[in-house]
């Protein structure tokens, strides 16, 4: 499937500083401690989408010119994002990661967990060092939801009761609120009123809810890659998403326990082709593309109060290319 | 051995404070997250020296009474510690922590990742909270020393070529640097004049020196108790601490190879005996000791600035503790 929207077109408005976010990281990660200094040019030699940083600096454009603090603070959240990248994948243990292997399988959990906390501090430092008090408190508090959503997640696993109001509440914690807060700060440190923070924040955190279900949805029918992420990843490790939940709700009580035996067996391929079969039968698929599509609305809702600019275009943008990636 | 001095005696002048800081810490890490409080509880439930807090009460009383910054940070600063060993048990594989299993043991890594980045991250943001920048950017700061260490003890492992002064540096920087952080920021939330301000820091970097090397000494020599820490499990970490970097450093050529076997083998009992046999052969033990000593005496004459007082006494009691301890 071709996109319909490419982030380049997305990233437009912000494109001349995306080179300026990739010096910061790696600046802002200097350090003369050679195995970290080893495992962060491994980790960012494979390019992420850099999404969180272009959410931040979107935001901070809409009032005009970008300014070194929303750089450095944009630079910050994809820093934060890596570390939690890495300590995931200690959890999951996963190989893969953007196409390399993950610091964990590289250097071991050691490394990982102490490479992780390592980005995390200089993170969390360099929005303090940014010295807007507010954003650094939404940088505690967001990355408490994140914890907090990680945690979560890891206690429902293989939990074939989880509602999907508790699967949401999962979805913000872990994943929308660090969006949100992407946006948040991006228009706190570009100085826009008070009114468009909090639309903005919004925004984020409706777009944080589809971006996660849709990935939710890819995890089943994505391409799988030579050196992409493995399909059916989350069913591995125990994790219920969006369509699983969908189907249990709809199957009856026999067909249920049927789901679950298939849903812990070690036979990945098996697992996914049976889970895939029952989602077509019972349009699950289509049931958590249509809730995304609900929360898609939602934060398209919240840029009316925006006049038409490039930048509001891009935010549009990446309400499409939610639905229109393939990874 | 009996203890010449107690913890009791040494904590005297800020015994009241201490239920405070119990209670502050648990309040602090409140959570409604079951896995999260769970965890918590289980690692809380055995109580810890709380030496951290003690130290960073112990300076902030040198200036008459202690306010509630100085409490909350003292709590702050023991449950970064706590943050560092849940994630150190995950490294270390370790399965008990002061007589309880270990949150790795309990609820395996997964868990063992996220509490302790959940710790971490309330440990910061109520240093930040506290609203003492300086306190803020040395919490940043020693948050990096101590990871910077970990990650550089991580990298050295089984490295027979180690040198002392490459072994004090990770002191320095795992264990040093937070104790000195201890006493540099109850000084400053207790409003002591700079000068007091560095030498007590600089008494925390030389405690902590001290402090670690017998701590390394106990390691080979402690008294093993049926739910205590293994003795070994340095060297079974592939650890080098000054006693082995003596050892090797006296040998000749033949005798550092079969070191080095023993070193490596799985027979961790075989391998402890052969350790002490040859340290008493070569004192090597003695001489780490008496390497600490002189750290001990350096911090000493940091007090010497300070007149009489039962806090001061206090200060020189811990250095005389660290020496009387046996674990």
């Amino acid at each position: 499937m071709k996109q319909a929207i490419s982030l380049e077109e997305i990233y437009a408005p912000i494109q001349e500083y995306i080179p300026d976010v990739e010096a910061t990281i790696l600046n802002i990660l200097a350090t003369s401690n050679e195995l970290a200094r080893a495992a962060i040019k491994h980790f960012f030699s494979s390019k992420g989408k850099l999404l969180r940083p272009a959410l931040c600096l979107l935001a901070a454009k809409f009032d005009g010119e970008i300014n070194a603090r929303a750089i450095r603070i944009a630079s910050a959240l994809e820093i934060f994002h890596s570390a939690t990248l890495i300590h995931d994948d200690i959890i999951d243990a996963a190989y893969l990661r953007r196409g390399v292997s993950t610091v964990n399988v590289k250097w071991g959990p050691q490394t990982a967990v102490l490479v992780g906390d390592f980005l995390y501090d200089r993170a969390l430092r360099t929005i303090f060092d940014a010295g807007i008090p507010k954003v650094t408190s939404l940088m505690y508090e967001t990355a408490e939801q994140v914890c907090d959503g990680e945690i979560l997640e890891a206690k429902e696993r293989n939990n074939f009761n989880l509602t999907e109001q508790e699967y949401f509440t999962i979805v913000e914690k872990k994943t929308a609120s660090l969006l949100a807060m992407c946006v948040e700060a991006g228009a706190i440190a570009g100085g826009l009123p008070l009114d468009d923070v909090l639309a903005l924040k919004q925004f984020g955190m409706n777009f944080g809810l589809a971006f996660q279900v849709v990935d939710d949805c890819l995890d089943f029918t994505g391409e799988e890659h030579e050196f992409g992420k493995t399909l059916g990843s989350d069913a591995d490790a125990g994790v219920l998403t969006l369509p699983v939940i969908r189907l249990i709700s709809l199957v009856n009580e026999k067909q249920k326990a049927e789901v679950f035996r298939i849903f812990k067996s070690e036979d990945s391929f098996e697992k996914l082709q049976y889970l895939k079969d029952l989602f077509a039968e019972y349009d699950a698929l289509d049931y958590a593309r249509q809730r995304a599509r609900e929360f898609a609305d939602r934060a398209r809702l919240e840029l009316s109060v925006f006049c038409d600019s490039s930048v509001k275009r891009s935010f549009e943008g990446l309400l499409a290319y939610v639905f229109d990636r393939e990874r």
